[in-house]
This record gives C-alpha cells, structure tokens and sequence, in this order.
C-alpha cells in the first residue's frame, strides 16, 4: 500500500469509528450533539489518529485495538481547537476553511461542544483493552497527562501570555512541547501500549513524537507566513497581527526552515530501535515536511 | 461521630487529598494552577465527595479508597461551575461568596481553568484500585458518562435552552436529572463501586442519587426566591431575572416545598435494602432537606 492510500484508508476507519463513538445528532439535546459533529468532522487530517494506529501496527499490534485511543485522542485535539479559537482566546472565525464552532453555535455553546468533546473522549478511552504490558489506568493517565495544565493546556496558557512579548527559542520550543508535542507524542505511545510494546520502543516513539511535534509546529509557522488564507484554510498572516512569537520571527524564516529539516532527520533517527517496522511512521514523518512552504 | 463532626472530618480530608492531587501554584505556567485552587478552594461544601465517602463506608469500604473518586467528581463539579458562570453562559459574578473564576482570572483563563479541572479529575480518578467486582473501565465509563453531552453537558444544554420559556414540570425533571442528579448519583455510585457493592446496592444508591439530586436542585430554586444574595454567597434572584423557569414558578412555592420533602423521603425509602448501614447517608439527605428555606 503506497503512503497515500494508507492515510486514506486509516483516516477513513477512524472517521466510521468517530461517527459510531460519537452521540448520534438526534440524540437529545439535539444542538451539542450537532455542534459536536460540526467540529469533528469539519475536515481534519486525523493526523494524531493515524499515527495512533501506525504506531500500534510498528509494534506488532492491530490497527483496530488501538482504535478507541485514536479515536479519544481526536476527540481530545478537537476540543482544544473548539476553545483555542473562542473569542475570549484566538478569537478565530476559520478552521480548516469553515467557520468556527462558536460562529455558527454561538460562544456558550462552543464552549459546552468543546468540554463534552472533552468528556466523550475519555468515555471512548474507556473501550480500550489491556495489552500484555499495559492496563486502562495505563492508557487513562497518559491522556489525562497529555491534555493536563502541565502540558495541552499549559502551551496554551504560555502561548496567550506570550502574545505582545518577545521569546526566546527555548520558550518557543517549552510552549509548543506542551501545546502540540505532548498528544502528538501520546497518540503514538497510545497505539504502541495498545500493541504491549516494550518500554525501549515506548522510550523511542516518546522521542520520535516530541521532535515530530516541533517540526510540525516549525512548519505551521513557516506557512503562516507564506502561504494565503485560501490556501491555508484558516487566516493567514494571524500570528503577526496578535503579536505571536513564532520560529520565523524569533530565529529568521530560512533558519526555520533548516530547523523543521534538522527536527524532522531527528525524529527519523530516534525511529532505529523500531528498525524496519517503522518505516510507515518514518514515511508519514516524511510526509508532513513536505508540505508546501 | 455526630453528622456535623462527620461532615467535617472528611470535607477536610477530602481538602487535604484536593490539596495533594492538584499541581501546586508554583508549577509553570504558575496562573492556570493558581486559578485551579482558586477554583476548587472556593468554599464548596463538598457534598459530592462526602457523599462519595459516605457510600463506600455504608458498603463496608473504606473512605480512602474512595478518595481518588471523591476528589475526581469534586473537580469535576468544579469545573462546570467556572464554565456556567462564564458571560457567555449564565454571566455570574459572584459564586459562594466570592468573585466568579473569570472575574479575577479573565474570560480565557476561566475556559482554560475548567478545562484543566475537567482533565485532572480524569488523571486523579487513574489513581483508584480495582475492587471486588469493578476496575478501573467501571470507574472511568461511570465518570465520564455522568459528565458527558447526554448528562452533565446536555442539562446545562437544556437548561440554556429553556430560559425565556415556560417548561412543565417534566422538562424540569429533565434537566436537573442531567444536570444535577447524574453526578451525585455517580458521586455516590463511585464510592459504592470502591467498595465492591453488590449490583443491588448500586441500584438501590442509584435511585437514592436520582430522588436527593432533584430534591437538592428543588431546595436550590426555594432558596434563589426566599434568601438575600448575602446569605446564599451568590446572586440571589437570578433565576428570575433570566426568565429561567424553576420549580417555584412552575408548581408554586408551597408545591415546591412539599415536592421537596417528598423526594427527601423516597430518597430515604430508596436506601432501604442498606438497612442500618446507611444510617450516615440517611442523615446527610436529612441534613440537606433542613436547610434555611
């Protein structure tokens, strides 16, 4: 199967599994169920889901045990772009080229779709089965950690105090560890612990996702600043005009770009312990540098 | 022990584990944690978590086993007092007494501030032991579903959508079963399941949850018309003032009093099957029924 129709295929599971997962949109009441709906499938990669699934199948596990975590942890990243983009934070009236949640259900209920998004995705956890090594309270306290004021929610809390403010690389890069590093790296310890993986190899995938979550960070800024809102699906240029540090503005837009090359070679080589099994998580690491910028 | 000496002790254990379980202020970012124990340090009576408590002692368990759970459902009812009172919901100033969690932190910080006791409930409730006959799937499945859009979420859902509206006695029932009722049900079915409680004791603590979680929310709309805003510690008159439909309002005042002492009653009635066992619990729905009205 080449890279694309992997994605395509694995990114098509999980949309089934989160239609399945998620209340039905009749289910009363009928307006958190919709928004919620709305707000997940409103056009994502399901980046973090994928690389859940590839991870638990690098580590000799089957795509579908580690298909409620992915699933949960797409609930989870959903969540956090529903709040982030409220007005009271971001203030983001596009996602993905659609309007934003609160644009179409209004700022209260944005924020209810955003807590039950929340909520549902540990009650999906829930489905998960222990593996050989690893238990629910296992799979339960890497999420709850993931998306905790010590990191999700803590990149996020630095990120809206930093707006107005100069940053050094190091703050840039303790932000986006929290922010988007941590459930990217959650997402794939979550697959593999689905697959019983030792914890040499957890060790591994933890490092491959923390410098895969920076590069993936470096580009975002990278194309904020050359790519059109068309083109983007959200508003370009957005980070500037709220006084963001980014990687371009902090060390030069072309050190950036060296910076996502050098992150990505080391997510790749923190990949060798897992020798050829990984050569999907390497091919979609791959993948996401090469992204227009 | 007497009731108020019971009371006591375990709302200052269960301070002390709240206390030990959050990220201290001084972990970065320092304004989110700090915002956390405003939060939850607030003056809450801690109902949830006694009752918690209460019921693993009356199944034979301990109350520190049922700790985790205790402070699990105490964040978590924490967390949707700051998002209910957030201006884009029910925009309220004062809760307890003291000024709402957005207005000292700000808008953002108060989503923020939910989020993170909503996820740390999750991540301190990973701290429970299997017991007899549940394990940690039990746990988490019961907490999450309590908490979720066809519960906790969907009667504030509800409750939104029926302000400006005449709802019947039945619509009311409705939203205060999910929005009031499921969590001390789960509360008290938490502390049950520590403690290995038979199915039939579960069901017999469910119904007693489901009677003491409307007659509470009946007491509370009593209370809203009868007291000044300085004794209740929050804006009195409020429901009114929204055109939110209460129990006063849509049966009468009197009628509301005698339904409130009727559930009390089949709150007790339903405890039966625990026989003298449940004698503390018994005593807490006395003690809730008994407040200034």
């Amino acid at each position: 199967m080449t890279l694309k129709q992997y994605l395509k295929e694995r990114a098509a599971e999980v949309d089934t599994a989160l239609c399945d997962f998620l209340p039905k949109a009749t289910e009363e009441p009928g307006t958190i169920h919709s928004a919620m709906r709305y707000s997940i499938f409103a056009g994502g990669k399901r980046l973090r889901p994928v690389l859940c699934l590839a991870a638990a199948e690098a580590c000799g596990g089957s795509f579908s045990n580690a298909m409620p975590a992915a699933c949960a942890v797409e609930m989870l990243h959903t969540y956090s772009l529903v709040h982030d983009d409220l007005p009271s934070m971001d203030n983001d009236d596009l996602r993905r080229g659609k309007p934003t949640c609160h644009k179409i259900y209004g700022e209260g209920m944005a924020v209810l779709c955003g807590d039950a998004l929340l909520t549902e995705s540990f009650l999906v956890l829930s489905r998960m089965q222990d593996s050989s090594l690893y238990s629910m309270r296992d799979y339960l306290s890497e999420l709850a950690l993931a998306g905790s004021s010590l990191n999700l929610i803590g990149g996020q809390v630095m990120d809206l105090e930093g707006e107005g403010k100069t940053l050094s690389k190091e703050q840039l890069n303790s932000i986006h560890l929290a922010k988007t590093a941590a459930l990217l790296t959650s997402s794939i310890r979550l697959g593999a612990m689905s697959a019983g993986a030792s914890s040499e190899k957890l060790q591994a995938l933890s490092h491959f996702g923390r410098a895969l979550g920076l590069a993936f960070q470096v580009i975002d800024d990278i194309l904020d600043v050359t790519q059109s809102t068309e083109v983007l699906g959200k508003t370009a240029g957005k980070d500037e005009a709220v006084q963001k540090s980014t990687y371009p503005a902090v060390i030069g837009l072309e050190a950036s770009k060296v910076e996502a090359e050098r992150l990505t070679k080391e997510a790749m080589d923190s990949l060798n312990p897992l020798g050829a099994d990984a050569e999907r998580l390497r091919e979609i690491a791959g993948y996401l540098l090469q992204r227009n910028y």
